[in-house]
């Protein structure tokens, strides 16, 4: 097989690559890392790289504009190499790796009272056993078992690599050792208990539990001392996925690529345990100490991390191979705590309803609610639940990253230098904005999106279909590649040197995401005989309530039009949830209750989502009636500044 | 660190070796295979080899003559490599590999009304699932466990590769597939039955299983449908761990040292796996179509296959880390059958009687015995049990390997050229002698040992305490190194080229081991108040009864006098028991039951063993009353040739 020789600039590093192979295969093996946000299918043109000497055979040349092949760019991912070559890559948005210190989950007290005796499955056993004699030639583990029995546990479950330790030990700290041990779990409430780890001698010890997130975007981790069920530290990172694609949809295809699964799988364990890694280092505690671990995430999250193949999830009828997984070990799943540690997937619902969802709402406490209630988590997908103490219905609506600041010309997420908040001047149409950190800007983040659009519908920049009117007078609004366009920021003002702006593209995107999460409430309302009107409480979980101004997102129509005391942020309910099922036993029958009692509607079943989807494809909705507070301040803002008054 | 040249004759390979390391290492790595019968420890001076030039240092010249010293003789187990060295390597007894064909297994019939649905826990479900649909978007899991519930089998173990597997399986034959499932198991009747495989389609295949025997010597293994019940086939070989000691306490030294306990249990895992191999090639079966194992050997061999260090064996008080050791999938302990396969281990009583016992007092019926019936099983060492059907109390005799031609200067094990059988002329004290394959003789087998034991002493050659008369004026007997000898076979008749001799040191060696064991059976009968005369019938288990001539035995004291038609030889019933508990959860469920009925009689516990031992070092006994037909033998044969009358 034919070798060719590759250079990568600015890097100057080279290396040779076997003909045939993608240009981004050989970035990767150059140390060079390039995100792929769809996945590496062509679509999102983010791996463009130019080709400055030599050639390689471009498979698709989508996304990459005349000029761009004029200046010999190419899609990274779509680069067979055929040749020695020199390219160039260009400075990619870096990822900001960073210690997000949630200090939401810090301040999270014990959500009840808690008594480890009563409600811990994994407890620490300290026991002095008879020595053995001639008389007593009793093997090890029978001696075990016997002690054990005496603190009424029977039956132990002892795997076979502890069961190699088990005479060392035993004798180490001659016949006196702690046990822990798992005593049940939801599998097996009435099971025989399972040996985590054996310890010689009998002085106290803390043992830990981890309660993961593993978000498409963000994972998070709250260490936890299974004693007082105190949370001892929390982080979250970046998923180590994001550069093989950015929505569950991206990953599912990059999942099906050779050994794609394998990669995304390693990839979720590795920032997983880098972030245990971090909390571990800096409580000054020994990974091994860690004996539970319950984990949430979305239904596809949860099949990468356990190496299940997703593409079922994909395709029509989005069947997973597993809502409810059963009870594993952490060595099992890689994951660097004790290898034998108890590890809890919690239970979801469908393929696009996930076990985040059903954390959330045993954290809301949807389940519990004494009226018609909402929950709502928007994260690159949009999941509703709708119910009260008697039943939950449950949706999922594909709403895309656009609120993530991907699909979006100027989009980023919201690191240092998005734009997050926006307000236009309703006769000059000039903008003044906020940026995170205070930094010079570099792009538009979800909530700046959302204020950015809403701002612009309420000073009549743009009508309700969307469209920018042209004839403002204003330099801001501008014919653009795409149509029309407003500059947020001139080029001067930015990091970047271009100018920052909101395409009508940028726009159609973002009006379809709202609307398939307002077409959401709709059917789950519907189907369930009531109306929106009637609900009393809007609870919002995720990341995206954390910067989100409801205000803006009532004004495009995201979120239904209701006095705002009706809106509760409650953070990362996903988390939350999978500390409380860390903690007990009972929230860990709980969420499996909640899960069974969740009825999954699959909006594509019938015609009523696509209904209630396009009625919803307006500024704020086709039916104005249903935001009476829009109405009226639209309405307000045009008799005050007659349109051509300018 | 320095590091020397050593070169190895008649092989000339030369290898680099670091300074201090052992001869012995050096020998493995250039792949010179050297027996270590006694595991390293300088004891039997097999593993002598001369060093022509250079120097090591010997640690230990304990077994080397003062002209071994002279002719450079070094033991390889004891010599530290501190020079260059030139080292020639005598060639060594090869352990004949040999397919041994165990005829008795092939033989065996189906031991009871086999019903597979009745009796077996493995068994194979074929299944036709709904499959899904937009509104009906089960999961792949749950709607197995729905078509399984529907065949009576509820909370299905998966185990997660299994699981990884789960969509791709019921998508390949749309919606069909079966599965091969353990029901229930000895340790969990009532527990969650567990996936062994999942195979798409419906099409009826066969399901195996195989009872495996791990002798100290010899891994016997039986190959058979699960659905009939019937052994397709049925192979042994020389346990591979020979080369590391011969008897199980070199083998517990040499695991303590180093990886010893690794390479023990891979060197085992080796030897099972080819004779399966074997197995399934020869009935063109594919081993992944393996899904049950039952393992007997004793307790050592157990815990060396398993991996547990088996120190504390050998120490007082004599403590296994398990005698019942927990299910296990193949895939835990690298059985090459499928990953998933029921790997069941069954039980043992004791450090020295271990789970070959317990099966073999299961195949033999022991435990239903009307009468009194003594059991034996003499390998390495000798387990024997006394009882009926209503208790049984068994003991352990370390009788050490002389009746597998160890520690005796000509003996061999029972391959080709060993002498298997002599008979000794009354008058002229000449020897006749049958040998293994008619071949020239090489050396004395465990039978040829006791056979010619017995002529010595019905002949008058040796005396009640076993040393020879000096006096006969035959050339036959004559002073050796260590005292009297007696010459089986001149130098000109073997194949070594030098003469077959039974010293006095080795028939000291041959009197201490059937002491030790007809002490064993002397004090069991005591400590249940009864006497050996009582016994209706012997059973003999083991290899060991394969070519015993039991006449000869009872000369010697071996075996008690009594008639030849109470002792009955069965062949290897601890892999006879393997083969029911394989087949039959009640046959499972009796071995367990008589593993905890079993009272184990330590012998080192107080001093009547000692006494019964020492009563037994003569021939055939101190108290002739015991041995009534081997007296009048005895008298006859003294009146018809008077001593001192040729």
């Amino acid at each position: 097989m034919a070798i060719h020789q590759l250079t990568f600039h600015p890097s100057a590093k080279t290396l040779s690559i076997p003909d045939g192979a993608l240009l981004t295969e050989a970035l990767r093996l150059a140390g060079l890392e390039i995100p792929l946000p769809c996945g590496g299918q062509g679509r999102c043109g983010r791996c463009a790289v130019v080709v400055e000497s030599g050639t390689v055979r471009r498979r698709s040349m989508i996304r990459l504009t005349a000029a761009d092949v004029e200046a010999n760019y190419a899609l990274a991912c779509q680069s067979v190499i055929e040749a020695d070559a020199v390219i160039f890559v260009p400075e990619q948005e870096k990822i900001e790796r960073r210690l997000v210190t949630d200090k939401t989950a810090l301040k999270v007290a014990v959500p009840f009272a808690y008594d480890a005796g009563r409600d811990q499955t994994v407890r620490t056993f300290p026991m002095t056993l008879p020595p053995p004699s001639l008389v007593d030639a009793t093997d090890d583990m029978e001696r075990l078992e016997c002690a054990l029995a005496s603190c009424g546990v029977h039956d132990l479950d002892m795997p076979l690599p502890m069961l190699r330790e088990l005479g060392a030990c035993l004798r180490k700290s001659p016949w006196q050792a702690t046990a822990v041990i798992e005593t049940d779990n939801w599998r097996q409430p009435e099971g025989p208990p399972r040996l985590i780890d054996l310890v010689p001698g009998v002085s106290p010890f803390n043992a830990y539990g981890v309660a993961i997130d593993i978000g498409t975007t963000t994972v998070t981790v709250i260490l936890v001392d299974l004693a007082s069920g105190e949370v001892i530290n929390s982080a979250a990172e970046y998923n180590g996925q994001i550069a093989r694609g950015e929505d569950v949809i991206s990953r599912i295809i990059y999942a099906g690529k050779n050994d794609g699964l394998g990669e995304l799988g390693s990839l979720a364990r590795g920032t997983i345990n880098e972030v245990i890694h971090r909390l571990c280092q800096g409580s000054h505690i020994q990974s091994r100490s860690i004996y539970k671990a319950t984990i949430v995430g979305n239904t596809t999250m949860m099949h990468l991390f356990l190496g299940l193949p997703p593409a079922s999830i994909r395709l029509a009828p989005y069947v997973p191979t597993i809502n409810n997984p059963l009870p594993l070990r952490a060595s099992e799943v890689g994951l660097d705590i004790h290898p034998m540690a108890a590890v809890d997937c919690l239970p979801g619902v469908a393929s696009y309803v996930g076990a985040d969802i059903t954390a959330g709402v045993l954290s809301s406490e949807l389940a519990e609610a004494q009226g018609l209630t909402l929950f709502i988590d928007v994260g690159t997908n949009g999941e509703i639940v709708l119910g009260t103490q008697d039943w939950l219905v449950t949706c999922a609506c594909s709403a895309g990253p656009a609120f993530e600041g991907a699909g979006v010309v100027c989009g980023m997420r919201a690191t240092r230098g998005a734009i997050e908040e926006v307000w236009v001047n309703t006769r000059t149409f000039e903008p003044t904005y906020r940026v995170i950190d205070e930094a010079k800007p570099k792009g538009l983040c979800g909530s700046g999106l959302i204020s950015l659009l809403a701002e612009l519908f309420i000073t009549g920049a743009v009508d309700k279909s969307g469209r920018f009117k042209m004839d403002l007078g204003t330099p801001r609004i501008r014919e653009g590649e795409h149509g029309g366009e407003y500059v947020v920021a001139w080029a001067g003002e930015t990091t970047t040197g271009n100018d920052i702006v909101l395409t009508t593209v940028d726009i159609d995107n973002l009006m379809r995401a709202k609307a398939a999460i307002y077409g959401g409430f709709t059917v789950l309302a519907k189907s369930v005989g009531t109306d929106l009107a009637d609900v009393e409480r809007v609870l919002i979980g995720g990341s995206f309530g954390k910067y989100l101004n409801v205000e803006k997102a009532v004004q495009i129509g995201l979120l239904p039009d209701m006095p705002w005391d009706r809106f509760h942020f409650l953070g990362n309910t996903a988390v939350f949830g999978a500390y409380q099922a860390l903690l007990s036993r009972s929230a860990r029958a709980k969420i499996k209750a909640i899960a069974k009692k969740m009825t999954y509607v699959e909006l594509s079943a019938d015609n009523s989502f696509y209904e209630a989807f396009t009625s919803a494809l307006f500024l704020p909705h086709t039916d104005l009636a249903k935001f009476p507070t829009v109405a009226a301040l639209w309405d307000k803002n045009r008799s005050a500044v007659p349109i051509g008054g300018h």
